[in-house]
């Protein structure tokens, strides 16, 4: 990050960008809903990630972070640090793609390369808190700060004073689902429905809802949406989420990708494979939200030009 | 146009959408320009067009209304005119992409397809002008209803209460830019700039404000920037501009191209060539522009998937 940037951000009233909404008749034109999209594509670092990353970096004492993500929670922990003077360790499996490795130190974070082969993210994670006495190492998703974080978008999403009948969010390891229903609730919003959007490919969270308690996968499930390869919930998204969200829908491969060109087409909007799991759940229980308010949470926009086109050039 | 959406925008209390204002500080990173996006891509039918031709629309008594118009403006004509229940006929050439004739009758316009190598579009015009007494010509940027509609973009912008130094606003016919300086103007900002982007292979209005007098091309230019290729202002357009437009700054063709990608690839913006042309302008003049508030105009996102794949798979 220039020093440019790093001073524009650092002298802004607001850091956390809010979220855009966007209306789109052609899409609800497709799907039979009334459609409104709030996209998180614009946020800090292009995905919902950074209002967690900063609310956590400038809430915690320690000035070295620690975190595992090859993902959208490592560029927005990198700028979150940069912007508040911490020093940023990010592990990252050797595997990573060159674009996100050099997208996290672009924000001057340590990138710590491991081959997950021989070592698991987690064991590097250890033995770096090791070597650095006194550093945090810190959740992308289990962890208070992180759920408070991502709840300033329940809060912006209540204050729009519009008609809401359902949040659709897409889930991977609960933050920002459970950061949304937070937010609501504290705005006493109790009457909108919260939906997890998940892959059915990753469906461990509808699992979980269904048995009352946590299941975890067996291994990591490839799903093209990146970001809901958790294999569990968290524990402190989960305390939440048992009882705040109204229902899970299971989004089959096929039709997030299919929401992913409906995003492009008709709406003008670039959307990654995670960020399109909301739109993918309409589009797989047309009849649960057919001429209702809904509104679709699109978490990101980071996505690799290859695998972007590649979706785009099928035809819908 | 569906019946649903018909309705769904028909009772609305705000037709025509506020534009999307998005901070990017990657973009303000590669440019050193403190850059803020104003973008239309969200406005009906995808382009601002929709804000001229709804106000056009409406303000008329007449209740057939003919223009030509291959791009933007004859779909949200189209729009328009559903919405207000009056009959549209919008002129194009034969060998208009399948998709803009579609997306035009979709909305329930009569399209009426010419051959341009045996008549003109305008001979069309006039001779279903003829065909239809009581029918009235619209143009797409040339008459005063057009740039009041599109002053709105102007007021929007004034009533942001930025710091903004400068306004880059593609310009074709003239019909955005002379309602972008009515708005400002009538808002009293006269501190703002206003800066025209022309294709540098379009450049008859900056060769007109060199001029002081309206300078015709002599063929349509084959610019990438297909909303630029008027061959020459407006004149209602023109009155406003020559006194109102700071400076004009001639885009190149890879610079067209170049904006274009650095829009989706920092942004996550999906902008049609003629869109991207503020920020062209900026990439050619940086020293213009470096540390000053910079506002980039978006004028619309509606392009092929073909020209887009084609720009973007070019290396930055």
């Amino acid at each position: 990050m220039t020093q440019l940037i790093r001073e524009e951000l650092s002298t802004r009233n607001q850091i956390v960008r809010p979220t855009t909404i966007i209306e789109s008749d052609s899409l609800s034109n497709v799907t039979g809903a009334k459609l409104t999209i709030a996209t998180e594509t614009f946020q800090v670092t292009g995905s919902f990630k950074f209002r967690a990353a900063y609310n956590l970096v400038t809430k915690v004492p320690e000035t070295t972070l620690i975190t595992a993500s090859s993902g959208n929670f490592g560029q927005a922990f990198a700028c979150a640090c940069a912007i508040a003077g911490k020093t940023a360790i990010v592990v990252m499996p050797t595997t990573s793609a060159k674009v996100k490795i050099e997208a996290t130190r672009s924000y001057g974070a340590i990138v710590d390369l491991v081959d997950t082969s021989t070592k698991s993210r987690a064991q590097r994670v250890s033995e770096l808190a090791a070597e650095n006495p006194g550093a945090r190492i810190c959740s992308a998703y289990d962890d208070p700060l992180v759920i408070e974080g991502n709840a300033t978008l329940g809060t912006e999403l209540a204050q729009l004073n519009r008609e809401i009948d359902f949040v659709i969010v897409p889930i991977g390891g609960g933050g920002l689902s459970s950061g949304i229903v937070s937010g609501l609730k504290k705005a006493s919003r109790n009457n909108i429905q919260v939906i997890g959007a998940e892959p059915l490919l990753a469906n461990d969270a509808s699992k979980s809802l269904k048995a009352g308690k946590i299941i975890e996968l067996t291994a990591e499930p490839p799903t093209l949406a990146d970001g809901a390869r958790t294999i569990s919930l968290g524990k402190h998204n989960w305390e939440i989420l048992k009882t705040g969200l109204k229902d899970i829908v299971e989004v089959p491969e096929d039709l997030i990708e299919e929401a992913v060109r409906l995003y492009f087409n008709k709406a003008h909007l670039k959307v990654e494979p995670t960020g399109a799991l909301a739109l993918g759940a309409v589009l797989a229980r047309p009849e649960l939200f057919r001429g209702k308010n809904v509104m679709c949470i699109v978490s990101g926009g980071n996505v690799d030009p290859e695998t972007y086109f590649r979706i785009l050039s099928k035809s819908t």
